[in-house]
């Protein structure tokens, strides 16, 4: 199994925890999103959407799109189990990982905000707009688990929940943004980063890290 | 079962499609977006982020995010199931989906271009933004499907592929997109749009259309 992905990229953050958790150790292949590698013909082949993370299975079959690969890992791969077995709890889980992956993460990403400076927009404001993005996903997510005990997002073990508010957090300290807001939040990443799976998943812990 | 939306929302207009799919009639329940209905404390007590859709089901229980209702909709009412079996077909149907739901929709949502315009930014440039957002997003989906044969977006029936899709092309064409550049798209359109499920979901068909 191959892991196209990028230190940095929350995307690719995600994957790995999940790939992490499953016991998994793919081959992990560096492409460096600053210098623009996503775009070259040879990536673009693998995902037409130039983003990573995409993952090569033992098959040559090519998986896009972080949360449909961690939900196929999860479905090929259950144990442990990265979603709760309850159809109401897993729509809540889901409704929290997509707050983020949907409505925060593509809001601030390199592309979008790449796009804010041809606008126009002095770098103080493109940071600003990060922040802003961040604030806003991790405000509503604070609320979606305010009445969960925790101490992960979702219960005594991790979920996607948990493996895409870790990359979230790292991303809204990067753009400047008091994540001491956020107890609750705070509390499931302790816990989440207390684990192996979480820590080794780490951008500075990647063998492209600057 | 109650679902919140509003007419216009691609959002919402998913999750009509796949109750209408399943057979399920909830009240509609329509919060004005333009007017920021969404953001009244009675709203933001259903659905923190403040954006529509939010189903609440027969117990009382909230649920939001499109995709994540769509996927509970599918485990607790499965027929006609709206993901493949094959856990690498899912992959393929939820990847495509999410091209669409986390990389291009929330980028050209209301609350984006709204913020697009508190930066100073003139109407004509935000909507090139919306129309930028469309492309690049549909672009993608269209290469995703090219060697599919159809006419939905993966086989003959409609996934959840097709309802993110419908509703996207919907905005896209309110923006000014060329779609004539995607004809495989334009195929899985035609052939959902044949069907009541998703003529009846179309915004102009809402009681609060405008």
């Amino acid at each position: 199994m191959k892991l196209h992905g990028y230190f940095r990229s929350a995307a690719a953050y995600r994957v790995r925890i999940a790939l992490n958790l499953k016991g998994m150790r793919p081959e992990h292949l560096a492409h460096h999103l600053r210098k623009g590698e996503q775009c070259a013909p040879a990536y673009l082949a693998i995902n037409p959407q130039g983003f990573v993370p995409a993952l090569e299975n033992d098959t040559g079959a090519i998986l896009t799109q972080s949360l449909a690969i961690v939900e196929w890992l999860d479905e090929t791969y259950p144990e442990p189990p990265l979603l709760p077995k309850d159809p109401l709890r897993r729509a809540k889980v889901r409704a929290f990982a997509m707050a983020l992956a949907c409505d925060t993460h593509p809001v601030q990403n390199l592309k979008v905000l790449a796009r804010l400076r041809q606008l126009g927009l002095a770098e103080e404001k493109v940071t600003e707009w990060a922040a802003w993005a961040n604030r806003e996903g991790l405000s509503a997510c604070e609320t979606l688990i305010a009445g969960e005990a925790g101490p992960f997002c979702f219960g005594s073990a991790p979920t996607i929940a948990d493996l895409c508010l870790v990359p979230q957090l790292a991303n809204a300290r990067r753009f400047g943004v008091d994540v001491n807001a956020f107890p609750r939040l705070l509390k499931a990443e302790a816990a989440a980063n207390a684990m192996q799976a979480f820590a080794n998943a780490a951008p500075e812990k990647q063998p492209d890290a600057e």
